[in-house]
């Protein structure tokens, strides 16, 4: 058991015997979300490390293509079964364990924090992701400096958007929505993780930035975040 | 209205006034899926298209970007307020308007159809998506063959991975999760049809091939199909 798991105690109080297994990669932003989640519903785990650059990526080898046919970190492996897909974990946790919720009760206001989280997760975060990159460089010969200005845009134009959909709404709160943490916020932390190692703008998006330092203000945040993960380096 | 509305005179028959509006552009492969989708559950819907390649691209322009601060489509307009990001759509249309149901009841499975749809949504498409085509020709001078190849490329290895998780799971039937259609089906059916257009190879994925061959045997998913749509050129 991982000594980041959150509340192992708890969950053995419980009587839950079956162990979450999570196979991660301490600075993938998908998996990064996953332990956010589990941490905010004090969930224990098993972090199993994945390491996406060793022996040309341990994610495409036949042992994790088996868990996943994708060949990507996470998958998370509990006693309902294996998963995969970042959001697609977070909404199970949440159905499975549902207090704290992830997600608000009313639908409408379900659908915008979805549509928070899915605007990082299907149009900023693909494109930063290493095996792109490695595309980029590999196939299509580009150097360090235009890759990462396609880092750099990619995050800006899209962390732009975010900043809109965040500070023109009243339903934004102290988090993306509201004044407790969601999924969207999973998801906007590990990006801004991210944005600030291509060295993308983040102080021309105050609401951001401003959401991002009351979730690091958590330690069901900061125990998820990469460096503090087993398999950090 | 559009004459794609699948069911207008019922929808008047319930007494719901409100129209359903849908900002769409026929060949955008996330519009196509809420269309499925709408279709599916015969909920009648004006279609207003949004050219994404006409003057600079009207998603681009101060009116749809006051719709969606990241200037994409779809974008759902209801009773209940602004929706944006294909997959949170799809998940509110299922929460309003319940039958048919487009994610099953047991939450494991509900997953499966997620992690389906999200292999798609958030690990193919976003890569093959028009800006960044765009992106790789003028700012970083990618000749059409190599942009081409880089299309191919990655709807290969994603359905690759995608026609695994259908093969090799028991609870593949008919369709990608039993034997009605699911929100796995409304993003699988755009994917290929994508697919198609690159010249992915898709001989090699029969399950896809067969399923696909049983979405499009249906009317909702040939009236939302982009030659079927008021804007196709």
């Amino acid at each position: 058991m991982s000594e980041h798991s959150a509340s192992a105690g708890n969950v053995a109080a419980e009587g839950r015997a079956a162990p979450i297994e999570l196979y991660t990669y301490y600075r993938s932003s998908a998996a990064y979300r996953v332990r956010i989640a589990l941490n905010l519903k004090a969930l224990a785990y098993e972090a199993i490390p994945v390491h996406l650059l060793r022996g040309g990526g341990e994610q495409r080898q036949a042992a994790h293509l088996a868990r996943h046919p994708l060949g990507l970190v996470p998958v998370l492996h509990t006693d309902e079964g294996w998963f995969t897909q970042s959001l697609a974990i977070i909404e199970w946790l949440d159905e499975a364990h549902p207090s704290p919720a992830l997600l608000p009760a009313d639908r409408a206001a379900r659908a915008r924090v979805r549509a928070i989280a899915q605007a990082i997760a299907c149009d900023i975060h693909p494109l930063n992701n290493l095996r792109v990159l490695q595309y980029l460089a590999n196939e299509l010969g580009v150097d360090e400096a235009r890759k990462n200005a396609w880092c750099r845009h990619w995050v800006d134009i899209g962390l732009a958007g975010v900043e809109r959909m965040l500070a023109e709404d009243p339903r934004t709160g102290r988090f993306c929505h509201g004044d407790a943490p969601t999924l969207a916020d999973c998801c906007l932390v590990p990006q801004v993780f991210n944005a600030r190692r291509v060295g993308a703008r983040l102080d021309d998006k105050p609401t951001i930035a401003r959401i991002v330092q009351a979730c690091e203000a958590l330690d069901a945040f900061r125990h998820a975040a990469p460096a503090n993960q087993p398999d950090a380096e």
